[in-house]
């Protein structure tokens, strides 16, 4: 008998330009969700947050989906276990957001921001941590009900559970 | 012999929450757009910034593109006169950027907000004409050298205008 | 008040890999589309049936439509109107059929028999020219009733018009 | 210490029109893929091959991957784990082959016809599973040295395990 998928949370956030905290913040989401048996989707390169999102969680012994930018598999990180190769740029994030259950922002970027919009777009709730204060104002007044701006990996993990059990 | 594409000009907003400035503020732009011989690009639907653009355009004898989300026309804008049929929902405002010479955004919404970033992300310039002050600040904080703020119709003509000369 | 679009004729084949008939026949597509005032859409690079039948197009005073694979114009026929960047490769065949009203096949690649397929799938009418007597069979016996085989540009498209008729 | 992700096995085949043989096979290509400890991707929904594959691998304990058309699961298979909603209809195919390391074709319809192309498109192997003797032979003589085909899904994952040596 076929068990329903488990949850997919999808953690966004900056390549390059992650900072200290974003990455610090990543590592423990990766690991939280994995303890929690979800599993963690970002957009899959060995870059900033992606990276970090993914190693947290194979460090917690979790499952990890990457979706992928490029046509192939290069620059993708190591700690991705299902590569999706869409070979459509950054129009991906689009995907990124339908297939997660729940959205964490962790840190801010162009690349963040759209799929931040994108998944009030498609109705999804946000969860938004961060230290950028005018993006935390922006989005919220934007969506102030799917919007939650919160403090650290361990009250995201909290409300993403909340919204879990509100979708089943 | 062939000549080099018309410069497209990409115009983002809200569609059913576009307030009466936007819309007022669409409709000239497309109508000065028209009158500088390039070509109007837009969402294609037909509500609030992307029919009033082309609504704008067609009024002024010019030429308008309607990026289209569904995988048919149906709710496209009457005066789309080149509907290009996605079939790929949200996914088509990264084409509605990339497509673009320039990107402007009239108003805000959660659409709009996803192609500003998305045309950050491909470092495209872009021109904001909001009212919305969170979202001038954000995006001006994102990527300062890349965002223009303006006042008026007339100001983001003659920035797409300076735009366009330094790219030839 | 705004006219409808133009029907747009999508006119697929193959880029490196044209035969010298499949290039003949699509500059006389190309012409015989714009002899017509209905536009034709392409892949939009600079290789085989694209470049040629926009060629043929402008040769005859029309329009063309071409729908890059990649992130930006490079690689572009300089006899492409309006381009559209998708940056989403191949994926971007579907756009392609969707977006043509008649699809029309000038010679067969893996390129072209993507496009034949995806148009079928979504139940759009599709004339076969090419001298590929296999690909006939095959897409033949497919779609009897949406697939027609035809020996020339003109009977292209007699057909075309009697398609674009029924749909009005 | 991360390890390199399973080989994904793209398994492509009709839904509605699906055979009783290519149920079959689907099923047994399934099993087989899961009993190889590979992963199974198709195009997710709860239909004809699709669904097929996915029931038979998770009949033996296996991992799939669904990618969906639509944006959101609506019409899922019950036997997928991993869900990637795309919402971008047939498009998606191109995402299906892309991330397979290998493609099966179990049975042929348009949307597998064009998966087949599109895989040929990026250089991707392809095994025909199929009674369909005009596909086989337009597809062979398309691209002899990329396309096999074969009789069995013993032989099918025989041949994909050959290729995986090869890529590694």
């Amino acid at each position: 008998m076929p068990h329903p998928p488990k949850p997919i949370i999808g953690v966004m956030g900056p390549g390059q330009f992650a900072s200290e905290i974003d990455l610090a913040n990543a590592f423990a989401l990766g690991q939280r969700i994995a303890q929690q048996e979800w599993i963690v989707l970002c957009g899959g390169r060995k870059a900033g947050v992606m990276d970090a999102v993914c190693r947290g969680a194979k460090s917690a012994g979790g499952q990890t989906i990457g979706i992928l930018p490029g046509d192939n598999r290069a620059g993708m990180s190591e700690s991705v276990d299902i590569p999706i190769v869409t070979g459509m740029g950054n129009a991906r994030n689009n995907i990124n957001v339908l297939t997660s259950d729940v959205v964490i922002a962790c840190g801010i970027g162009a690349g963040t921001a759209s799929e931040v919009a994108l998944a009030l777009k498609a109705n999804k709730n946000v969860i938004l941590l961060t230290e950028n204060e005018t993006s935390r104002q922006f989005f919220k007044n934007l969506y102030p009900e799917k919007v939650t701006v919160i403090k650290s990996p361990a009250e995201a993990i909290e409300l993403a559970g909340a919204i879990l059990s509100i979708k089943e």
